[in-house]
């Protein structure tokens, strides 16, 4: 279905001809575009202003490039995550309108003002300034799906003064992404002072037993914090996105 | 802090000698009941309503009941989870009050109605028969922290026409449960139908390279689908606990 | 055995003074041509029109080459797996006739055309625009072995109805080749939609909890569809001479 | 979908009423039976012939000998797997008609005799003595699903001998499942001798570093016999299933 | 070299015939009293006061109770790790003087009163309920070696407060044994907050991603408090051994 | 080839009318008795006078007792390992001649005497007491294939004392196999003393990490002693037999 | 808290207006210096005279700069670890004052003379010549806290000679730091020749096997010597941070 | 100890005055060359002949360069193993008389021709081409150290014929190193073959569940031939070292 075929069906059912019902089911089943190596769902993105997402990782830069050329295409915003630096700066001399940050190596383009839809804060908070690139995706990440983002960086649980004197800005959010390497502990405390939904990201920051992220995992898996949900190591687009299924009111 | 205080405290906050603010950080700190071997926080569950909840593992059955009896003191619900038949018949003779449920290992004091907190429905999925106990575990202690609870069970992703089916039924959910053992993959495919949270719980379910629910752990966490969250393998208490906490107004 | 022995002995097939049985014992367990640090069995190519397969992982470049210049020197099609692209070069200049494909860093020496030996198509379905190294490796070496290959890329569970619009591709298959990384639950999928013999094939592609690969195999070992079979991580070789042995008839 | 309306169904092929591509389709995705804490296809098993089947492990007596008795109700052929002998004995005094294999562990009830809808002969191959459980699931499995079965046991690769001695055995396969624990290399060798569809299962047959299968396993997941595949460990039902997919006809 | 012997060398040290270093010498690599299946250093105990250990676990009740004869027979203290209760009656009814405590699974027979030598407190902190037996194992044996013990139970990290209010008594210790199983984060807290020696016990106090209490283990060895360190899961015994090393004046 | 035929071969050897070296190969590879479920080698016992050796482990009884009774036939020595003790009086109740060692679980019959053809001492040396079991299964299963054996028990790393102090016990034997758990050190320093062959075996004592001997068998196999080998865990029967191979002159 | 602040507070102790008490507790809680990515505690540095201390790894050149920048504006001692040659070039040149030790690749920045504050000797023991990096870290690290270090390198158990001819060596430490590789058995025979604390440092050193240190640490972890502790793989900074603490008098 | 005292206590046995068994004690155990970062022992060289032996992973050039000029010095043949090429080219400019090995990555030193010392020859077996790299290691080192050395190369398990063809020579081998990567079953089947000892070693050969060789290491050590023993991954070295061990005569 593109877009013509999409305006067509929206207009049936400004005039009544298709029910609500039926049209809804239609948008959530409809075809995508095809490029052959992948397939593009833009009826998401159209649906709820989300940014269309490209994971680059694990992609070549001209197969980032062609399918962010049919997004662009769209006139939507447009999300790539990890993204190295020099794809990005093939992407950016293909595509115009992409930028590119370097910390989260996010390339993002800004099609449109981002609205906020979002029903409270998004607060993530971070152990140690080696989480920065993960804390960062997770950030950025969800501001692009309309959230609004605080930030609370550097707070780990062997000096706990920093982050018990936060207590407010933690009560105050409405969901948080808690990010930690090493032992991963962070989370388990922040369960313990906030009644939110607490989204805790395991990052691989961490040397010989740290395992790659392995043990902060396991870490938050085992919290004693009922009610804390976990995602995969350095997942800090994943836990946006979860923050963002938390934080909208429903579809 | 015991009920006298909190009586007091209370008080003093409807007569406005105490401001809400301050009566707020009392309760969010309050000292708890020591047992020695237990510390209880009765505190958490007079504010929010929510059940006092014990788990069961890993304590014997004289600990369970020393507990218990504290606990229905207060005159709040109670519950205790993973506690097996022969130690539930023992706490049901030492403390009244208490149902056992079975197939989830629960047992369960009632002693007030628990109120509908939850702004929409939590649906509980399953993939098989044999996840029943962790999907029950879910719904119950679900149901107890105030939701409204629906259960859809044994769609697999080998027979994808059962789930399919029962689209409107995902569709109609706040949050989602969806408990899977073996290739844990079920979560995916829910992922990828719904745009509400969904919270995805691994069992122990399987043999050989299921490794005690690893299998299934490590498909949920490598999900395809943005934003599906993990807890703990046949963690289903956690799964409630996430979901009540998603499906709350900010406290 | 030498190809002049092996002439002779064929010779005297036709003449009657072997019979049959006898030869194809001998065809079945005669000499091989030795390098050294290498014996070539040129006989199984030469009996069964297969090409003639190194696995150029851990060769140096010119024990690839001096196999590589043995194999072509039979008259045969040849083909080289997991050739990175500078030994490929080399490959290239040192034996005429190879093409290199870069995607599944194959060398292909096609000295005959391929004859379609297998019943039916085999079809290779996979989940990702990553997965294609893999998937692609699976297509071609199926191609060399003689059967019809066709391709359906990109139709992960997430976005389940790009897989079930092309149901009557997955139908009409002989024999499928299903690709897939991260939580590796498409064969499942794909397992419970057809009767036809399903080979998965676990990708490396992902991080963090996906461990290499070892997310997604786990995955698929524990897969909940009767009869889906399982070969290494990144194994796109092994799924299609598997195909192959399916796809033929008795030898 | 009851058995009154697919009969209708098929009439009103007969009639011509139903086009066979509409019939074909509707009986492919048809409804199913639904005890609550499980839901039967029946039609998988009236379409092929195939009996229905029932995973015994991780559920309880009563929930196999409910769904048991709804497959007995329909008079096909039913298979229970990996069911003790203290529920088999349940079962059979509940549900007439069971008869048990105590090695294999499974359930059989043969309604219909079994229709052979194998091109060939399925050979199971064992290593030794202590994989007799898994082999005799896979060969009672294989039979009950319509293939002609052979036997050959204790040939581990210890004792090279043995196997050799039957490499006319080997040769007569249509499609090998090859059982073995330890380090599961039996399918190595096999798979080198013949070229037909090669089925590795590894055992839990072993100890210290065996870790459960693990070692067999991983043994045959890096066979050096291009197209050998593999399933879960004492997946001997898998085996069978994939077995009778690959020695059948096209559906 | 038996007892007659060590005061033949003490009578030798005190007439001036042997020097000290000698018999120190002498003292630390003398002979053992030799079972057969066992070898006995009753030296060590006999030189600083320490109780003589068995660890119980893995020896047969008769292999325990001769062991402990030979012990009990210099007439020092005993104590026997790991004992379950029915080789602990069979010990009771062979050798008189010990006691058992069910909870850490301790016989200990106090022939003597225990000389306090350490410089000063011995804190065991544990997380939760379930991990009494293990810190009561530390406790008991950190007492019977002569350290000064003190206990803080059930102050896990999702309840901060428990543990802050207890603030003088950390500072307190000179060394702190912290006991916790799930994600084990209580030592990297307790780290933040001391100066003194940490000593981490990681229990198998958990299920499913616990594993047995490698989660706990790995998050203790990636702590990010400079300074803690790690014994073996489970290991009481270990940590009070350690703790009395660091509480002991040198030797 | 049962025991006439051998009869008579070894007949024509001595005639002259069968040349030994064709005597040889015959006997390498003659064939067995099969008895179905197994498939039993009489000859390499027969030939070089070892006992015939089953595994008891993952039979059942009445297997055991099968091969054991064919076994007995032949009138040589046999030797059933890891046989349970209620398996081994079934045993001895129905083939005479059996003796039951409990601790290395071994039955064993000595029909013949044994005949020492080992050129020098395998001296069996293990770290602590829980060790016993794997100790004795290789120095009993060592006297068995023929070998002299001294016993050199409870001499850990840790009281490095007990274990230089027997040093001429170490230099004095022909082949040494050095059994440990925990940590696995014994065999590396035990490496460094000698220069004759070292068998490392690893047990699986030891609790936590010891995670059943795997941290005992990687320290072996991580040795810094040049040279040191090892066998699977808890193997002693396997090493007996390497050192059978390394004790003996060449066959 | 800034410098100012401090002084004023330990002015208002001196002149007895804050009671003792009352300063230790601020101190012990009081703020930072927060540079958005990173918090500095400068008070626990101020405090107890040790070096303020930045993790080198996983930061961004400019970072650690920053850092560094602040913490040399406090006139004392700095230690930057895990800093690669590249970084230490690039700090050397922007903040002044800095030495970099290649080997274990430490940058220090020695403003003030360090003072001895340890009670005895801390010991460095090194198996071999590959785990220098570790043992030079914790030897720097722990004569930058204050206490006197002294050397013993090379001395694995594979030539026990070595070592033991240093025992007076061993006898004279406070505190011994082991440090070994590959099979890690050096702690364990360390800890049965001295009575003094002893931390195990496994190192990443090894191949195969060794699993970049798992197989040392396992060792460490499973040591037969009681009371030996552990630190995370190759963490000689951590066990020079804890041979700190128990070198100490107390707090 | 130097080489002059040497010279002087073999000239005190020659006239009598030291006793052999006084020397050989004094042989065994006397001091080692110190470098500070090293400690070389000499004597093990010169007492037996074997070359002296350096690790060169994780050593620095220099490192290996100071060793090597120390042992150059002695006259006697130095091996150093695991060295890199540009680090060989370092060592061949600074320290004359090194013949580099690129295959296996050694630097020899044959100073005086390598006497032949073994009972007879050892066979170094390989599965693939990739595996020679570990293959010449041993062989090459099994030559050092006088062992006469034959080769049989690429005769994996799937094409069972290129090995039996080869009998001869393995029943002519009186030890057998069998190196194999990927499944790692080549030991097996050898070890059923010969009885003569076999050394198992396991390469790091394969990709994907192949885990850098633990798939081999764990099919090795679950053999069903008995009596095959093993080494560490890639470790031809210790394979070679063994072999030693085992084809002499006793010391």
């Amino acid at each position: 279905m593109d877009r013509e075929q999409l305006a067509a069906l929206l207009a049936a059912v400004q005039s009544g001809t298709c029910p609500v019902d039926e049209a809804l089911l239609r948008l959530r089943t409809m075809p995508y575009e095809d490029l052959g190596f992948a397939k593009i769902d833009h009826h998401r993105a159209l649906r709820n202003g989300f940014p269309e997402v490209v994971l680059g990782e694990g992609k070549r830069a001209e197969q980032v490039i062609a399918i962010a050329e049919r997004m662009a295409a769209t006139g939507g915003n447009v999300l790539i995550t990890r993204l190295d630096a020099v794809a990005a700066e093939r992407l950016r001399a293909a595509v115009p309108g992409f930028a590119y940050h370097d910390v989260p190596r996010l390339a993002v383009r800004r099609a449109r003002p981002v609205k906020i839809v979002g029903r409270g804060t998004v607060l993530v908070v971070s152990a140690g300034t080696a989480d920065l690139p993960v804390a960062e995706e997770a950030a950025v990440v969800a501001e692009m799906m309309g959230n609004t983002v605080d930030r609370l960086y550097d707070v780990g649980v062997a000096g706990l003064h920093r982050l018990l004197e936060q207590r407010d800005r933690l009560w105050a959010a409405a969901v948080l992404i808690v990010v930690a390497g090493m032992e991963g502990a962070l989370p388990s405390v922040v369960g313990g002072l906030v009644e939110r939904p607490v989204i805790a990201v395991p990052t691989s920051v961490g040397y010989g037993t740290s395992l790659g992220g392995l043990a902060a995992l396991l870490g938050m898996l085992n919290t004693c914090a009922a009610g804390v949900v976990v995602v995969n190591i350095d997942n800090g687009f994943g836990a946006a996105a979860a923050a963002s299924r938390m934080n909208r009111d429903s579809a």
